[in-house]
């Protein structure tokens, strides 16, 4: 057996049994070696924005890491910019990627490139094997450091550590590390900001907004008037039956006016927020001046034992019934006429059934979502994490893989989608149960908004035609079905609900073209 | 005016007078002044990987640089793929990337990440603006870079160096240092080679391969009986009544057979050539061994200046008429039956225009094209360079902006198209009067034949379901017509050429699914 094979066996021994792949010619070994390991599943993508993504979604939902294959420095730059949101959304991933054999660098061959220093910015642990021998300690160590972190591991395999021989050895399961303990003094801390009265807001992320986690967290919101927050968490549990937290709003004068009485911040999971851009004379922290800020835990820790343990410390004095989700979006009448944000809101909050993954790239199209999760049925909720949109068609791919039998819904941004809709085909390739929704606004949005809030109102020539998309316009039902998956497009409200009707009602992809 | 109304002027000034670009809110500031210049073309690209490729194009025929608009460290990667190719071609081009107002970066806000880490592998030259003041020598220094290198350029511009106030100040076109001189020693060396009667090989590359430079080089070549190489050119002017030059293989045997006699190797432009990946047990350098390699000239070097120095340092007596392509491409039968790669060679041998301009990612399905060139109208060519696949559909989009009025033809292998199908749509947007021409094989082709020569000749379900796209096909007539661009499917011979004419006398986009 080669070094290829023995990478795999690592690979599947740690409990990675599927890879988001795009192989080039330095990987053949390796993808001989995955030919040999039916275990092994692997997905392709016809773009690495595609895999890095779909690997993404998969871990969000499988709680496990996924492996990806890149092809060389120019496969893992295509898979960077979602690899950025899987750095923010803190997601495990056990990237390989292909490397020209050691003594061919010196060449300096077309597809040379210094791949370390593109792998470095978006991952916590980037290492190279050296020859075969040492890609079973190079493996276990990206994939412990992807779990322990948590976040993303790049391992660089040389073409000749992948073909060169390895003796037979027995494999065994790598040791991860205990998760690390809070510090007590900290937990106190918090404690008593909890029972002063001091207006506290808590940040959560990470496993903190899981349907459990969020029960403790709800407790103690009710128990000491504190107000749950979070800030585009990689998977939050939400819909009717579960404690509701409050998003800290994208646009910076709304997010601000929602901080400003807080005199503590607890972060459990979250981060305390800051403006997504600067803007002249505006903040950069959000939260009030003199704001005290008690950093309890972070993703790396267990954060549902962490509320556990700081409701156990509060005492049942403040502690108190959690306000949950009610099951009342159904009963909303049903959208009419104009197709907008707001109609798509209602129309997808009336049906969502139980148990749906909303993949959410809608960008300036959310509608009323925000406000109606906590009545819908309940559901996960997979966002854009770091911003660097072309996130939400792959991501739906990886959250089917790692969530089989049930229904994803992808909220779709047109000019985002534009980034990667190269995911539509391996939807339709694994034929996945994804129901896409691409908001057709023909533009780029937030920037026209964005344009605004640097004081230009009126858009010449060069500002139009960079922020119109509408010329031509896009026919997304063309793509997708280019692509092999069946689509419809609205106009109207009524329309969109009997698309979405169908979609619903269907296994497989789908896609509906909102023109809003 | 701002630092981002300077940034505009100074490349105004320098000649840079067109932008792809893909902006997001870092970058407001910055299209609000391109809006104000209305002397500077913006062209929209719905990925950045399309932005990176058209710069490319444009360069290699425009024969100055264009710059760039890209968001941040993501919006950078995903246009780092095209820019190792450009990198590869040598092209010149200034990159602008936004970033974080400079204050802000300290908060580490979702967008966040180390643009230079990214920008390094395929920049020779990154900088950072530090504040408005600093913009015009910063673009200068980025702007003379490019030129003399010649390279890419990567200017990072933080949104408060772009919004921040500069005093008026007259501008004058920056000084790009004279191209340097070569040494007359190595000069001296390749005369006495080339006088030598030993077997020489002259490998051209950069500016040495456009028709005036080959004409001197096929005066040399003839007169001496050096053969004349080229290997992936960033364009070369070839066809009826100019000098050929040999392709190095791809195919690492053959480019072993095809150099193993030579004794002594000669650079101008070009590069010895080297296998493009490594396999087991074959050579990485191909030259065979004790072969002399003389070094007389890169791509900084006034290429044609020197070739006419070696010509006029040989003497009449060792140059003599060159031999030039004859235009008997017309001539041939025209294919019929069924469609293959040499059929739709053929047809299109037979049928290009004059001054057609060739944008090649035909990868696997080049066909007789090799063979066939020298026969054709007088064209240019304009390969993928550095392997980094998605290049073609792109690079046309630059080339027809840089060169209007001519006829742009794709040459287009299906699993790379895919990697940035987005750039039909700015085909369809800009009316650009390019015909792509996708050889649809429904398989990444090339790692087939990869997977053979590692030793795997029967692929199993993984294998199969990383280098087949067969599951759904591609239909990339729907894709086509999904972003604007009128498309027709060939399955025949006859049914391409009908197309083939039926493109070549339209003015705009179109496109062929050629299903080989």
């Amino acid at each position: 057996m080669n070094g290829a094979d023995r990478l795999c066996d690592v690979l599947l021994e740690n409990g990675i049994d599927v890879c988001f792949a795009n192989p080039g010619t330095s990987e053949m070994h390796f993808v001989a070696a995955l030919d040999r390991k039916p275990r092994m599943r692997c997905v392709l993508g016809l773009f690495e924005g595609v895999v890095t993504a779909a690997a993404d979604g998969y871990a969000r939902m499988a709680d496990k890491p996924a492996a990806t294959l890149l092809h060389l420095g120019p496969g893992l730059a295509n898979g960077l910019a979602n690899l950025h949101n899987a750095r923010r959304a803190r997601t495990p991933i056990v990237n390989v990627v292909g490397d020209h054999a050691t003594y061919h660098l010196k060449y300096d061959a077309p597809l040379t490139s210094d791949i370390e220093s593109l792998a470095r910015p978006m991952s916590q642990w980037v290492g190279r094997a050296s020859n075969s021998s040492d890609i079973r300690a190079k493996a276990e160590e990206a994939y412990v450091a992807a779990l322990s972190h948590p976040g993303i591991s790049t391992l660089i395999l040389p073409a000749d550590a992948a073909w060169g021989e390895v003796a037979p050895e027995k494999l065994t399961p790598a040791e991860v590390p205990d998760r690390p303990a809070i510090d007590p003094d900290t937990l106190e801390k918090a404690v008593v900001a909890l029972r002063s009265g001091r207006k506290t807001a808590v940040f959560l992320g990470g496993r903190a907004v899981r349907a459990d986690a969020l029960e403790v967290a709800g407790r103690i919101a009710a128990g000491t008037d504190a107000t749950l927050f979070s800030e585009r968490p990689a998977r939050s549990e939400r819909g009717a039956g579960r404690v509701a937290v409050r998003p800290v709003p994208y646009n910076i004068d709304l997010a601000v006016e929602a901080l400003k009485e807080f005199e503590v911040a607890i972060c459990i999971g979250g981060r305390t927020p800051v403006g997504f851009f600067a803007y002249p004379d505006k903040p950069g922290f959000l939260l009030p001046e003199g704001c005290e800020v008690i950093e309890l835990a972070g993703v790396e820790h267990d954060l549902h034992g962490v509320l556990d343990a700081l409701a156990s410390e509060l005492g049942p004095d403040h502690l108190a019934a959690p306000t949950r989700g009610q099951y009342t979006a159904p009963e909303l009448p049903a959208p009419t006429g104009e197709l907008t944000p707001d109609a798509i809101s209602v129309a997808v909050a009336r049906l969502l059934p139980e148990g749906a993954i909303i993949c959410d790239e809608s960008i300036t199209s959310s509608g009323r979502f925000p406000e109606l999760a906590p009545t819908m049925a309940p559901h996960d909720h997979l966002p854009i994490t770091g911003g660097a949109i072309g996130i939400g068609i792959p991501l739906s791919v990886g959250a089917a893989v790692g969530a089989p039998g049930r229904k994803i819904v992808t909220l779709q941004a047109d000019g985002s989608g534009m980034y990667t809709l190269q995911g539509l085909w391996t939807q339709a390739r694994e034929n996945l149960d994804v129901l896409t929704i691409v908001f057709s606004n023909r533009g780029y949005s937030i920037l026209k908004g964005e344009m605004r809030n640097v004081g230009v109102n009126t858009f010449g020539q060069n500002a139009r035609r960079m922020l119109d998309i509408d010329d031509p316009t896009l026919d997304w039902c063309s793509l997708a079905r280019g692509m092999g998956v069946e689509a419809g497009r609205a106009e109207t409200a009524e329309a969109f609900t009997r698309l979405l009707e169908a979609g619903l009602s269907r296994q497989g992809p789908f896609l509906i073209e909102a023109v809003i």
